[in-house]
């Protein structure tokens, strides 16, 4: 069978089973944002790897190396923060064709120093080799947390509300401005967000040491698509209210002119790096303060149910939603 | 500039200069085998990262994807070995077509699994991303060892003897085999140490916990090589006395219908992953008996000098060789 077949998701539980093994340091192995492995008796390692291949996730045409640098790096700080751990250092594999100039990679390389800079990371390490013809970023980035204060996907409870921080959809409302005509969007906000993300380190850290969250994933697939690895792994379901995802100004303004609907990109676009948790009721004004204190939205879109329920989205009048396609997947 | 014309060395120097930083609990990062993290007192993480490119570093016609998973892993399993340490964990970043086959994927995870169980290292993650046309393994692997025992590049004292374990040259020599004809050709030994090698770990070790190694490497460049990369971060010289080069039975039988030099593929040759040190001479018997009880060769190839003379490549009646190019470069 060929892997286009196979998908990503089945893929990665095929390999899962198929290199099961157990080590005394290892809490959680593969199936979450990072893994986590005993450092001492009460403090944690998380590691996390991401890889962006060009033409796959980016094309140099809509982006800068720079920017390219920071987003690389971005998208592994935020499975750091989706586990509410503190990043520290950071490796890069590199694939790049020898035709490539150095200037793009020291910009690429200054993108990757700059985001680390925000979060007191460092890069320690990695490989640089030639590639035949397209450029492959491969971060490994690891943080540290106390034991007792990581998230996992897991666990989330029967009756948890759901959050969602930021504005899910402008990343991929971006992409589409992108795909429409790279330069005469390239000022728009929702550009911004899709080539330079900003992952919410202290926001999923916070989350995590106050208690707040029972589960937690950051959107990189989508949100639908990531709640249901969350419902999933927790073996709940869950009801998202269509009327309380939130949408920013300049995304409702605009979503029209590239997405035949308003909920979409918001719902099934991907590459968000917002956080989205589960949290029990009585939590809610800590929740609500903890968006004031940090300035950044966390908004209440549904709850978790039985798992017979699996991921329903209502609408008005609480009816039932046809999802359709799911998400965004490599395969 | 094209980064054809920069060149791999230069590339790292010019990486690491840019994104200089420190962290409290880093002791080592860019410019060894492995990355040191402190944790706790007394213990330290060692972090490795290496990639394979098909084509540059890999041809499928002349492996399996068995092999190849085991040898993916094995070459980073060196790098922690070069630094006394102990392997527990890696993190997987492929890039595949679409078009590969799920078996080829599953007996690539197979190899790398047989690999790791060898060493009791369990796989905790990683990310599978499609490609355009060709397949990239992008390994992350985690050790272990005391802070006190972690052997470096950058220690060789003058007048240490310099050791290589096993039989430098094969693997360049099997490449060679293979290029002229994979199929005839596969049952040499030379071909089997090229396709899977084994990675000095338990050996590794005993030089660092027994305080018998004040420099370590690898050799993945080649002999000459790494022996640079220990001279010049130690401020050093080297003499190597080319009568003492260990060359298998095989190799010698069989070098020369391959390449004009004997020596040639065993001092520029790169791949070996056997274990480059350099130590007192007072150790010299605790050596032997190590290589005694390991039943791996162990033999002294030269000694360290003053920096002033480089290294040296000595001949009959101790004369000065050319060197002519050293050893395998990405760029």
């Amino acid at each position: 069978m060929r892997l286009k077949k196979v998908g990503e998701f089945p893929l990665i539980d095929i390999i899962s089973k198929q290199t099961a093994a157990s080590h005394p340091s290892v809490i959680k192995g593969i199936g979450d944002d990072a893994a986590v492995i005993a450092e001492g008796r009460d403090k944690c390692l998380l590691v996390t790897t991401d890889t962006l291949r060009e033409e796959i996730h980016f094309k140099t045409s809509f982006t800068t190396p720079f920017l390219l640098g920071k987003k690389s790096l971005s998208v592994n700080l935020s499975d750091i923060a989706a586990m509410g751990g503190t990043p520290f250092c950071y490796f890069v594999s590199l694939s790049v064709p020898e035709s490539l100039s150095l200037d793009f990679v020291k910009e690429l390389y200054r993108g990757m120093h700059r985001k680390a800079k925000e979060f007191n990371t460092v890069l320690l390490g990695g490989d640089t080799v030639s590639s035949l013809k397209d450029i492959v970023i491969s971060i490994t980035l690891l943080g540290r947390a106390k034991k007792k204060s990581v998230v996992y996907r897991h666990r989330a409870k029967k009756g948890d509300l759901i959050y969602v921080t930021g504005y899910p959809g402008e990343s991929a409302l971006g992409l589409l401005m992108l795909k429409k005509d790279p330069n005469f969007f390239k000022r728009k906000s929702a550009v911004k967000k899709h080539l330079d993300p900003s992952p919410r380190i202290a926001l999923g850290k916070a989350l995590a040491e106050k208690k707040l969250a029972n589960s937690m994933i950051d959107i990189s697939d989508g949100l639908i698509a990531d709640l249901e690895h969350i419902t999933r792994q927790s073996k709940k379901g869950a009801h998202i209210y269509l009327s309380q995802i939130p949408l920013s100004n300049s995304y409702k303004k605009e979503c029209l002119d590239f997405s035949k609907d308003m909920y979409h990109p918001a719902l099934f676009g991907g590459e968000d790096y917002e956080l989205l948790f589960t949290s029990e009721a009585k939590n809610k004004t800590k929740i609500t303060n903890l968006s004031k204190r940090s300035g950044i939205p966390i908004t209440c879109i549904g709850k978790i149910t039985d798992p017979s329920e699996e991921i329903a989205i209502l609408g008005n009048s609480n009816k039932k939603i046809k999802k359709g396609n799911i998400g965004f997947r490599h395969f």
